[in-house]
């Protein structure tokens, strides 16, 4: 049997075989090999650097007493670096696999997406996890940028997860029981490390003396920065991260907090980086220079035929992921179109496929070459010198006697009429393709070793054919020809294209599956199949994650998988979110909608299925033991208990704990709810709990479940139903889109929540700007008027208000909360035109911001309004009184003065004017009703600009109580009639 | 080329083809792989344990910014444990080695004692320092304690310094050049980090932060010690033992510092021990047990001559320590010579030889077989029952009637007479050689793994021959042969003995030379032949270091070698310590007495002569190298910036730093020479100067130059001879043996300076107790002794009045100054019983250890005054007065009652007395020699317990008198005459 201490010497001097040097693992704490400097520190600059090393890992929050099959606190990985990018990663890597004896075509191995980001190292790049049979082994990326640095040239980095690997090669279901060295077992050799670590990391650590340490380290890298020695400063930084990630595991960090020092980090490292650039060019980059690859010579052009042909274009890449390979099939299909339009070949329609391995383009019947062509060149104007027009024939090499005449925009000049015979397809094409290559762009663009091109994965080989003929494409590094690749375990794994009329067969013929909608079938038939009679699989449900599964695979092969029965006593959103989130599984269900214990997943080509179905249940078991070990955990948590831990995490340095914030939230709800008469038991009591799961295991760990389990726990803990929503929905809504409160205990807790949530960070960190808003205050905006508008029962609070209420606790000052109004009336504009509201109506309703549930009703109220011929006339004069009365008319005349009959009547018109008590617009249409008449004749008859002034004083004070009318219910200047 | 990581490689495959698993670097920075958990907690408990790992070593002080050729703030250590001791663990070293290209045969590799201890980790262990070529390459230590805990079984711990073995392999001189990878150089990769790390560690560490870290980190340690987790307290320890590191680098710890702060961390590292233990007894030792040597089969006795023959016996042991092996041969002698003393074997002389690997007792003309004998038992007494006579008899097996009678104290007894055949030589050789080889002891044993044994180093083999047959010796699990082993490099490596008058022989064919007078005579002769005509070897001066090297090698090849001239502008006494200290290299000298650019080192050995004397010359310059680089940095530093790198230095909490000392030092000095006339403006320039070169680096990094260096720094700095001098001798005596100061000025600085550390510890720490002496105040107040008694200007000083003195800037308590001065004086008496004094005249002078130099004259005055029978008289008079006065009888009588002629003559002569005013035995005895005739007659004539009261009371009155006139002079009761 393969012991892991070989498995590490056979994958190190694989890599080292490959040119790799070989570093040691750092010297302090690190979460993952990516931390090392020879990795984060070497990736930067232009210096070339290839190096394998082990990096035994510390991630506190793994920690499980050593009891979790798969989690560890500190897990080992293997670290490679290849820099510049070989062109060949991925088969170096499955090499590797290779050289530790996993059979690469027997096992499900595949590249799942999985874009890296580092928010505490500023850096970011895009790559896959690599899954075998189910179990992520490796991460694969292209790392863009680090330290806030793009990087060129950009490196590949792949991290083993060793643990999972020999688990898998060794057959073990615990990581205790892998065969470590020859007859000595992991467990034997690290278990009570894993245990005391894991005692220190959850329960023994001081929090207070690991928050000076992050401080302390932070003073040091801050220090050796500004001594320009960027080695120890991240050093420093690293120790910072570990204090940092101590504190978290100890439930001693909030999530305001984790931004913070997560800024603080990506601050120093991003420095850091800087310095290390500076250096190694002062040092003249001690380890050489990477040069940039040349372009490939352009393929010779050989035209065999001259009939109609097929042509097909190949674009090879790494694997995409789902949503950019949906978008990219859409990008094809009209860079072709429009390339091809802008031709005079002449073709049939454009059709495109797509997997995650390649993009592909069909087109039948492109003739063999274009059209011929009459081009008209416009020469000078007819009254121009003769020498002007003698020098424009020569220019084209023709006599002047060989001109025409034409006219442009009515003016005659001379014009060449050049026929112009048609280019041969392939050449023409070559040059469409070419462009279509270069034009393509994901949502998300990396970089590899091609210096020009730039897409969502690397490209790496192009085929083109147009019948039998090679299309000559070249597109900076990349050059076409009639080869393409199959999977990557085909025997070989590249056949040559004999024609383009056979290319889709030839890939089907080795298993390729192009098209989606043929893939999708293939998966939607193989799992009702796999799974019939004892359940079914809910395919509209899931129509959004098996499309994400299409477009994971290239030749789909369902499989069966059970699980144990006992894990069905875990909550439904439990099971399903690990199994479609983590799994990428269909879940199966009786036909009560039950789930079964059993899973559909879809492996990629032939493989031994017996082996890939054992390696994917294993994978589904431990992260079920995973789930349940927290999930017993907290249901034999007392609330009050879970609760208390509240205390433990702090929300912000100046906002206090969790605790306090859970407390402000609470007894804000209750104001609110005893100055709206919404006041209840029920409320009582959801305040008194709100928030308590964010102090439950299984939320700390699957963040995404906060207030699913805090009403499955409240349930459980024998709370009545209603309360168990209440502090459900106070977590509502979680994101745009989602679900709000149905109840209004619910609604006012997420109220409050959000309230809380803006109030203090406004006082204390600011309001949002640009495009940092790391407290996400900006959702917590929009969630506050979305609960507003939603609750009737609110519709009478003002969130201004109410704000002002949640401000008391911390003090906030009246320029502030001016601010957050403004912020407040600018969401709503955006979240109302958003839903498709006319503008100039939004900005008219906008003074109600603070109450929005008024500007929907008042808008609503518009859409009546607007057809009445009676709102109509009103509008017009108010609006015509603002545009006649100057700026400082005092309100108010002098009656007396008024003599026209059409005066006196809009006098006594405006007079009987009842206005309603609230913004009702409705209600006032029927109120200003009277005034139509009065006001039209008003208008016809009199002259308001008279020249005597005690007359026109009069006129204009009748015109302002006609203009103050519509005052504090509508911006009415804004409104376009 | 090997590059480093192909060795790195090389080498853990070896040792895993060895059974090793590996593990990884520390995730913490450690100053040695013994730091690792992998030793330090493995070592302990009776697991068996096998690994080797890599540790990246972190020694802050050895930071050179990368300029230096051979030093490095982080090297490459290579560690292997093998627990339990395999019983070749040299052989096995060996071969890696020669895995590694490392022709073993033409190098010169030698095991070179090195005993190594952590105090920090409470832990110690025997073993050597490997030289290849001179250069240390390898610590290799049998483990005998870590954290205070005696390990069974013993592990062998192998430490490889990677950079400096490759730089050999490779022939670099410097780090920087070594070839890392496949054309990479260590530079290339390392470089910069060395540099900016160096900096960091020397220059830019924030001291204040890192003293928080250290406090911090030892609380954690001790939270996870009291929350029973042994592996998080350990890493703490770890981070204290670093953070510690940085300080000191940094210039910020004073030795007195050291020894608290190592105090707690092996406080710390102790209970760590202690708990780890424990957890794995409770884990059920997870490894297994390691189970204990089975003793060895005893050999068959075989006899095949009856004439009297040679016996050789060979203990082969690994390499003795040369002090070791000397004292071994005494013991060897002296066990042989009274073991055979022990039996009736016939032989000649004993006769002892060795090396360090072997110790030879040869005894010629040994008979064949002990001479027979007849024993006499003691039966019961003849007048003892019938019965019991029987008892006696039929218990030897014999009749009553075959006893004969003897007496026994006067006391009739029956006895037996019992004929006894001597034994055969083999037999009795066998035991008596058995009990001598158990018998032997070191100074400093360890154990290994032989349950039984204990030694200076392992016990490997016996040889034992009595003429051609084997003596069949068994020694727990060693049994001799007639086999021995030759150097480790002859081939092959082991010869059969034909007899024992060969044995000396046959090794000598060999190579190995038995004798050390005559390895010596090699050296000595083959040395000066090397230098001869330019130089010479100061035989006689350096004769103890000749009588070390002549320890250190079986077989002596002196080799000459040169360094570069430019190293001579060194001071002669960096230069010898260099070469005598650290690497055993003898001096070479003009005959001038002026040191040549050359030096002899002795190989052990053929060797490749070249090879060899190349790798020593490359050693040495590496150090000279190194010591230049301080040197020149000094040279460069004004002498008050030195002096003020004091203030940097603390010297403990309470007692400031090492600034505050040196000031409190001269003005202590000062004040002595006011108070005792010996004022002058030397004293007063030195005691400014007093200590600075605590603050140079060549002092920083070899302390053993205090004081040296001070008066080279002070000379060149212009200081008057006489200054530079005093503040040489201020430091004067560094150990017992070392010369004391010469000048006033230099005395009164040493004074003060032990004065000061005297009475501060005492006041604040505590004077020591037991063995633990941390801050060696034992050796400081031997100091002041010897100080005192050596300087005559000193004479009236009262050390206790001087430590009040120096008690001035820190409170003292008198209790406290009344405890130094009880310990001032045991230490004089030791002192002087030591120098051979008899202990009662010591006691009898004791009272005036305050002025021990007062104490030194009464003693010579006692020589003299002993032979004086006037002082005998006197002092018999004194100490009869002494016995007949009962205490408390008050001074002072009534002369007008004395009537008989001898009271009056004794009154007249007592009153006539004129006592000296100094303690002065002489003057006393001429003082009271007219005492002599009226005290003989006064006893003899007169009844002191006369029946009158007042008569009584006047006698017992004129005792004291007479009693009480050596009062203050001696302790008279003490005094046996």
């Amino acid at each position: 049997m393969l012991t892991m201490q070989e498995a590490l010497a056979r994958l190190t001097a694989y890599w080292t075989e490959h040119g790799a040097l070989i570093v040691q693992p750092m010297n302090t704490e690190v979460g993952a090999g990516t931390l090392n400097p020879a990795t984060f520190l070497r990736v930067l600059g232009p210096e070339p650097w290839r190096v394998v090393y082990v990096e035994p890992s510390v991630r506190p929050d793994d920690s499980r007493y050593g009891e979790n099959p798969n989690r560890l606190q500190t897990h080992t990985q293997l670290q490679v670096i290849l820099k510049p990018d070989p062109g060949n990663p991925q088969e170096l890597y499955l090499g590797s696999l290779a050289a530790i004896g996993i059979d690469v075509a027997a096992h499900d191995v595949r590249f799942v997406e999985d874009n890296w980001a580092s928010p505490a190292l500023g850096a970011w790049g895009l790559g896959w996890e690599v899954w075998l049979d189910g179990l992520e082994i490796t991460q694969f990326t292209y790392f863009q940028q680090a330290g806030g640095i793009n990087l060129d040239p950009v490196s590949v980095e792949i991290t083993y997860g060793i643990e999972r690997i020999i688990m898998a090669l060794q057959d073990k279901q615990h990581f205790k029981e892998i065969e470590y060295a020859p007859g000595v077992s992991y467990g034997e050799v690290f278990g009570q490390s894993e245990y005391e670590m894991s005692r220190y990391y959850l329960d023994d650590a001081d929090i207070e003396a690991n928050r000076k340490l992050l401080d302390i380290y932070a003073g040091e890298a801050q220090r050796m920065i500004d001594a320009g020695l960027p080695v120890p400063a991240h050093s420093y930084v690293l120790k910072c991260s570990q204090a940092f990630n101590v504190l978290d595991s100890r439930g001693a960090v909030s999530t305001a907090e984790r931004a913070a020092e997560f800024g603080r980090m990506r601050r120093l490292a991003g420095e850091v980086a800087k310095l290390w650039v500076a250096r190694r060019a002062e040092l003249e980059h001690p380890l050489g220079l990477v040069v940039d690859r040349e372009p490939a010579p352009v393929p010779a052009t050989v035209q065999t035929g001259d009939g109609p042909r097929t042509l097909v274009f190949e674009i090879g890449t790494e694997e995409l992921p789902p949503a950019e390979l949906r978008n990219a099939r859409e990008q094809l299909q009209r860079l072709v179109t429009e390339g091809l339009a802008g031709t005079r070949l002449a073709h049939g329609d454009v059709r495109v496929f797509g997997t995650p391995r390649r993009l592909i383009a069909v087109v039948p019947e492109v003739a063999a070459r274009e059209d011929d062509h009459v081009r008209t060149v416009r020469g000078p104007k007819t009254q121009a010198p003769a020498k002007a027009v003698e020098g424009f024939a020569r220019g084209h090499g023709v006599d002047p006697g060989a001109l025409a005449t034409e006219e442009f925009n009515g003016v005659e000049h001379y014009v060449l009429h050049k026929e112009e015979t048609g280019q041969p397809a392939p050449q023409v094409l070559a040059e469409v393709l070419a462009k279509v290559t270069g034009g393509l762009r994901s949502a998300k663009n990396m970089r590899w070793n091609d210096p020009k091109l730039a897409f969502s994965r690397p490209l790496r080989w192009l085929t083109a054919l147009w019948g039998d003929d090679v299309v000559p494409v070249a597109v900076s590094t990349l050059a076409a020809g009639r080869r393409t690749r199959l999977l990557r375990t085909a025997n070989p794994p590249v056949v040559d294209i004999a024609s383009a009329e056979t290319f889709v067969e030839t890939l089907g013929v080795n298993g390729i599956v192009a098209d989606h909608e043929d893939r999708r079938e293939l998966i939607v038939v193989g799992a009702q199949d796999l799974v019939y009679p004892d359940g079914r699989v809910d395919v509209t449900g899931e129509a959004a994650l098996i499309d994400q599964i299409t477009d994971l695979v290239e030749q789909p092969l369902p499989l069966l998988g059970t699980f144990d029965e006992g894990y069905l006593t875990l909550p439904d959103a439990v099971l399903t979110t690990v199994m479609r989130k983590h799994q990428r599984y269909l879940p199966v269900r009786d036909e009560d909608g039950k789930l079964l214990p059993m899973f559909v997943t879809v492996a990629n080509g032939p493989v031994d299925v017996e082996l890939v179905r054992t390696g994917n249940e294993a994978v589904l078991r431990a992260r079920y033991e995973d789930a349940r070990f927290f999930y017993r955990a907290d249901l034999d948590t007392p609330l009050a208990d879970m609760k208390a831990r509240l205390d433990r995490l702090t929300f912000t340095d100046k906002l206090g704990s969790m605790a306090d914030r859970a407390g402000r939230i609470g007894s804000l709800a209750i104001t609110l709810g005893e100055r709206l008469g919404l006041g209840s038991p029920v409320l009582a009591r959801a305040a008194e709990l709100v928030k308590f799961d964010l102090g439950s295991q299984l939320v700390t760990e699957m963040t995404s479940l906060a207030g699913v389990m805090a009403r499955e726990y409240a349930s459980h803990a024998g709370e009545s139903r209603a309360v168990a929503e209440a502090v459900f929905e106070a977590e509502l809504p979680r994101n745009t889109g989602d679900s709000l409160p149905r109840t209004v205990p619910g609604a006012l807790l997420s109220l409050a929540d959000r309230l809380d949530l803006v109030a203090g960070l406004a006082a204390t960190v600011g309001l949002p700007t640009g495009s940092s808003d790391p407290f996400a205050v900006r959702r917590a905006v929009l969630g506050l008027l979305a609960v507003h508008r939603s609750t009737p029962e609110l519709a009478s609070l003002s969130l201004l208000d109410a704000l002002a209420l949640a401000a008391q606790p911390v003090p906030v000052s009246p320029e502030v909360l001016a601010a957050v109004g403004d912020f407040l009336a600018k969401r709503l504009e955006q979240a109302l035109t958003e839903e498709g509201q006319p503008v100039d109506r939004v900005r008219a309703v906008l003074p109600h911001f603070a109450r929005p549930s008024v500007a929907d009703t008042l808008l609503a109220q518009l859409d009546v309004a607007v057809e009445d011929e009676a709102f109509a006339a009103v509008a017009a004069a108010i609006q015509r009184a603002r545009r006649i009365v100057p700026d400082g008319t005092p309100a108010g005349y002098d009656v007396g003065v008024l003599k026209e009959p059409a005066e006196l009547a809009l006098h006594e018109a405006v007079t009987a004017v009842v206005l309603p008590s609230e913004p009702d617009l409705t209600q006032f249409v029927a109120a200003t009703r009277g005034l139509v008449e009065p006001v039209n004749t008003f208008f016809d008859d009199v002259l308001v600009m008279a020249d005597d002034p005690a007359i026109r004083a009069a006129r204009l004070g009748l015109l302002v109580a006609v203009r103050d009318l519509g005052d504090g219910l509508l911006d009415w200047p804004q409104l376009r009639l």
